[in-house]
């Protein structure tokens, strides 16, 4: 746990993001050594193009941040997203879907995005505060049936963001088979340590330069 | 203007509704006469089943609500909607590309979309709450000159919805060549028919019932 910066995705998704900063987020991303950067769909050619041979990975998001796209839309921009140089793939789930109790939609809308990463890495979103307990264990077996990697707690973009309980239950249910990304909300090293206590083994947080230095000045003092 | 409901665009985006709640949707369009539904695309083939023969749009979004989606994909999210039934398509500029006052960027990327559209109607969403007065104009001349049908002012989704004097603005701009979406915030009557003073020729809101309501109540006494 000494090393945060393997953990983070450092994040930027803010729709009027220039390219200029998104320049600023890879430079970042190469000098603290974080795991991906993640951006939206039409940055991920320009990062892919900046991080060749850094070790950083392009992480991008697909169906963002509501999920209710149809699932031929969501699956041709996973595809795309590949195809520009993306290794990892952040989708949301069908959220409506999942209150309707719809459980092959779910299943079959991820398993389709699965095909068109074609091997890349999936993380599943699940919007932990739209959901109840019983529909963020549910959404987790349906992501693992579906093949995903990971499942991850929120956009951000919504009214809630991670929470060390539900970091836990979806751990719990997942177990050591998936990973599990905590996101939304994560501003500071303290914050980031209790998701990564609750079980996170993935950080998704635009803080991440705050985080890394919070941890410079512990080490220091 | 004594015909509100002709304006409206009946939305429900939140990424959480319910095959129910859409189907009830439907229904309000279809009894109050409504200009469309504006769902999201995964809701668009059961939307055009319901509303066959009714005289109400589908409509539906677009990169929705970032907009800073890759235009392939925005283009086949667009064409795959026009194939499950959708008239009326709502895309959202990409504001990161006209912050960096790349106009050619911006501008082909709607056209790319326009042209999935395939003749059916294209309102782009410039999300004015993030942009100057100078971006608002730009916008809509970009918009204008990619082939597009209307401007239109909000996701409902970011900082802030539809203000007349963005919608003014707009209305300035485009003069009666395109039409003018005000969305976001439009809770009332009085809101509604303040859009419509100031250049509105469509209103996009989930309080449409509402709003119907206020105008019988308001012929009754």
């Amino acid at each position: 746990m000494n090393n945060i910066a393997s953990y983070i995705d450092h994040t930027m998704l803010a729709p009027q993001a220039t390219v200029s900063q998104i320049r600023k987020l890879c430079e970042e991303a190469v000098k603290y050594h974080f795991a991906s950067v993640c951006v939206n769909s039409c940055h991920v050619a320009l990062c892919a193009e900046l991080l060749k041979g850094t070790g950083v990975n392009v992480c991008t998001v697909v169906g963002f941040p509501l999920g209710a796209m149809s699932t031929k839309a969501k699956a041709f921009e996973a595809e795309c997203a590949v195809a520009d140089g993306a290794v990892e793939i952040d989708m949301v789930i069908n959220v409506g879907a999942l209150k309707d109790e719809n459980w092959t939609f779910v299943e079959d809308d991820i398993r389709a995005v699965k095909k068109a990463c074609g091997g890349k890495l999936l993380k599943v979103i699940l919007e932990t505060c739209l959901l109840t307990d019983d529909e963020i264990v549910r959404a987790c077996q349906l992501s693992e049936a579906a093949g995903a990697d990971y499942v991850k707690t929120s956009t951000g973009f919504s009214k809630g963001g991670a929470t060390a309980e539900a970091v836990s239950l979806m751990r719990k249910t997942v177990g050591d088979r998936l990973g599990v990304k905590a996101s939304g909300g994560i501003r500071d090293r303290e914050s980031a340590l209790k998701m990564i206590e609750a079980g996170a083994s993935r950080l998704g947080c635009s803080a991440g330069v705050k985080i890394m230095e919070g941890e410079v000045s512990d080490a220091a003092y």
